[in-house]
């Protein structure tokens, strides 16, 4: 199996990815990233996610950076409780699970991991990439031994979600993106379109699921009930989108994806208008080098039935 | 007949727009920015152009801005021979044109033009609109008495020309954009995203073109020859695009577009990656007023229709 | 005699400058430029102005343009009237002058008038610089054909007065700044820096000012009285400061600029917190040619003799 | 004896401050961050000084972070061998000291070291503020457990001198600056500005030093062979300046400060031509409220007294 750490702002379908990630992968860690919600309660729904996958099951949680690289002060970023609900799960305010996080720093966490398994760890990014950055920067020798980073970031030369130019994860810590995106390290990026393109669920998608009847089909109905407004009222998109568990899907598989290209991408961290949005260089204008997979097409088939799979089961 | 000002850095399709220009309005001047070839050569570019379109035909072309708003000193702009052929006309290098230019600045032209008919006076824009910014600076008073502006300029949330991130025309003078798009005039722009989709014409088109036999379509053969083997080469399309010509058909007959909404536009000035970009707010994450109709869709076979009729035509 | 345009946004110490002008100089005419207050109350006090100086005299007065280049739409920029008073005069009120403005634009004015005279016209510019930046940009021949701009504006590698980084003049265009600047027109500049060092004019100068008896002494008490107050609240400085007029008094008289070097001068126009930034390279780590002959001392007795002098006199 | 972590790119005065630190404090630690040398002989430099200061005395050095917060890739900063030498110790090629850098990560240490004391540890920083700024970011936590941060950086609306507008250690990393100064953690700032009015020692200082004739004296003499002749020529400074042994000896007794006053600080990082420049908001105009204590004034005779002092001692 392959051994991964998956770093999340674990709430909406952050939570199916971790399902989906603790089905196919040994996670070895899951770190936390500040994002979609209050820091506090992305650990915890990490860890009630862990719960729900294997009330038995335990995978260490680490908390990492709880704001953007460059956030200073007592600022706070643009939070999207709009989206995942209040607790980020729907607003089902599930209870506290028994596993507790980690004493140690996420950066620390994935450092040390990576030092001790060089070439082993691949990484699962569905968050802004400050820990990953932060990784990076502080201890640049883990570059050689990361084989791989799949990304949920970005959008390829299409609308955006946070605001039209810029997908969330970039837009939240676009200075941490680049440093990840220009580290030297194999990068496969899912943006935001091949989401809206191929990983929408709808409400006969929803039944479906709902009827399968296992504690995660139910999970998967509860966190997913904000959304499903959110993106129907908002993003004109018929169904709940699953942008991490694609993301996690493909990574697993990666016969989900038929097609890709290498690509120079780099991320605006300057722009009035454009902070975040990720410059997908498709006709090599800028004449440089790729440094990015770019995920251009998925088979939607494949990946639902992935996600029905991972629902499907019972661990214990 | 309704009565425009065309504006036009006069080069490869910027010809054939203007020919269509003529051929359905009342033309009451042609004004010259500073764009895609050498500033003189465009001024010459659009005399000969009106020449083919009638060798007895007089309308007025002023000499307007040669450089961006915000060029400084000997500064040049990045000029496109690549696309165009080293004179803009395919390398063709034609005889020059009988007309000579007006003595008197464009941007005056257009502020005593439309001071002199309130109400009456359109705009197609095909250029980098630095002059017609530039009015509205020098007069803001004409902006009550311009009517409508037809852009080609921009592009949708997709992918652009000069940079992945920008179309050519916004990107030479992203401050000239701002300006006019924010001005307060009903705009309609038609981006580079209609014309990949909806304006290409490929060998076989060329073919029925060239059959036609008329002073004019021997013309468009000659012009579209460099931009036929530059978009094969750079932006993987099969055939020559004609962004200006489908912005003149659309102003002449609104019908061709077939889906528009009025969004949020903005264009970027200060990125580092994305100057030039269109901002078209679809999923109004700003929460502003729409300023813009933006072209969304358009009947291909009726522009295609457009086109053949006016190359089809002798004026005389 | 010299032949001047002077530029101007009149308001303050403008008009005594504008007196000082008027006496030194052969004024060919003045235009107006948007700055210190409402735009149309400018008009007026130039006209004021020039009727202080002589109630018989004419010197045409030109309407510019009223925002900075790149304002756009409705925005207005940032007046100063809590400096200057509510009409820019020290809450005088003056009636209006019997000479009004004439119709053609400043921008206009400025190129014939220098096309006419090649070589013969100097500038005055105590104004942000959009009108002579928008002069040189419609008609970039003229550059060849202007001797010289004594430009009030900028401050070197010192306080600023609207912002801490940032002087006035060069904060509310800092774009049409760069493009002067960068012309490759001969500049002298008076920085910020130079009027708090040697222009003020404190309680025992008022008085002895005030003594004098003239219609110009008794207008500067008058429009002196707002600014005695800011300028002792808000930047510390126990007297009235005469940007405008030293530099009129130094283009009158260059022996008053005691102390000068050329460097490399350019305007910060990106910065978050340094918009319209002065950087006056004076240890040269740009490396790059100097293009503005900076004013770094001043003979204070020569400026106040000066000033003096020009207020003693009844010109009629 | 008051308990510092002092946190340096080793090179030119920082060998200085160093001495002057482990004189007047107990030094915990000494922090390596990137800056003005290549980072290796940073720590060298570090290790060297403290040998020198006294063969027999042991602190730990630890490495912290080679390269400013937003550096990408491969891209290394700009090192200034020419101000300190190839070595930054004025080409001395000193041997290695014997003792080695501690095994950690300076951020850790920095941490650690602050927890386990709170309110105990003050810093002393003379370097480009990446490491200190990177502890903050990993552990907000400690904000509250610093008692206050002695800063060599930035220029008092004054001359900067990598450029014009920022002094070195801002301009290298004006983003990890920026999380510094907004911390809520007490500062004082002791800029460029001091250190070129009251730090340059001339030849005659020199020559007075040099008889002085301890290891340290003779250590002075060595190191700052490049710096003299390099401030000459480019800073037209006649001497050799001392920032970072002013900020040390400043921090060790108050009193070397004869004025300064709080004021709200910030850093420009998004400029063209101001990057790193610090906004010292003298006259309040952004009317936010001070977070920085600047020095604006020093006992010159004390500070040469202090370094006299430090220099003639033997610790052994």
């Amino acid at each position: 199996m392959r051994r991964v750490i998956i770093d999340t702002d674990t709430a909406g379908d952050d939570t199916i990815a971790l399902l989906t990630a603790l089905y196919h992968f040994k996670v070895e860690g899951v770190t936390i990233t500040g994002g979609n919600v209050d820091f506090d309660q992305e650990v915890e729904n990490a860890l009630y996610t862990i719960q729900v996958f294997n009330p038995d099951y335990n995978v260490p949680v680490y908390k990492g950076h709880e704001r953007p690289i460059l956030s200073i002060g007592e600022t706070v970023h643009r939070t999207v409780e709009d989206v995942h609900g209040k607790d980020g799960m729907g607003d089902s305010f599930f209870e506290k699970a028994d596993q507790r996080p980690e004493d140690g720093h996420a950066v620390n966490f994935i450092i040390e991991k990576v030092k001790a398994n060089p070439g082993e760890i691949e990484f699962l990014a569905i968050a802004p990439l400050t820990n990953i950055a932060m990784a990076i920067k502080k201890d640049p020798t883990i570059v050689k031994d990361i084989p791989h980073i799949y990304i949920m970031g970005g959008t390829n030369n299409a609308l955006g979600n946070i605001t039209a130019a810029a997908e969330y994860n970039f837009w939240v810590d676009p200075e941490a993106a680049r440093i990840v995106l220009h580290a030297g390290i194999p990068i496969t990026m899912v943006g935001w379109d091949m989401c809206t393109d191929y990983s929408v669920m709808n409400d006969t998608d929803h039944q479906e699921i709902a009827a399968i009847g296992t504690a995660r089909s139910k999970f998967f109905m509860d966190i997913n009930r904000v959304v499903m407004k959110f993106n129907k009222e908002v993003h004109k998109i018929d169904g709940t989108t699953h942008p991490d568990t694609l993301l996690v899907a493909i990574a697993a598989n990666e016969e989900l994806m038929i097609a890709s290209n290498d690509y120079f991408v780099d991320i605006e961290t300057k722009g009035e208008l454009t902070r975040g949005y990720s410059l997908v260089d498709r006709n090599n204008r800028s004449e440089k080098s790729p440094n990015v997979r770019v995920c251009e097409g998925v088979d939607r088939e494949k990946f639902r039935n992935t996600l029905i799979k991972v629902l499907s089961t019972n661990s214990y």
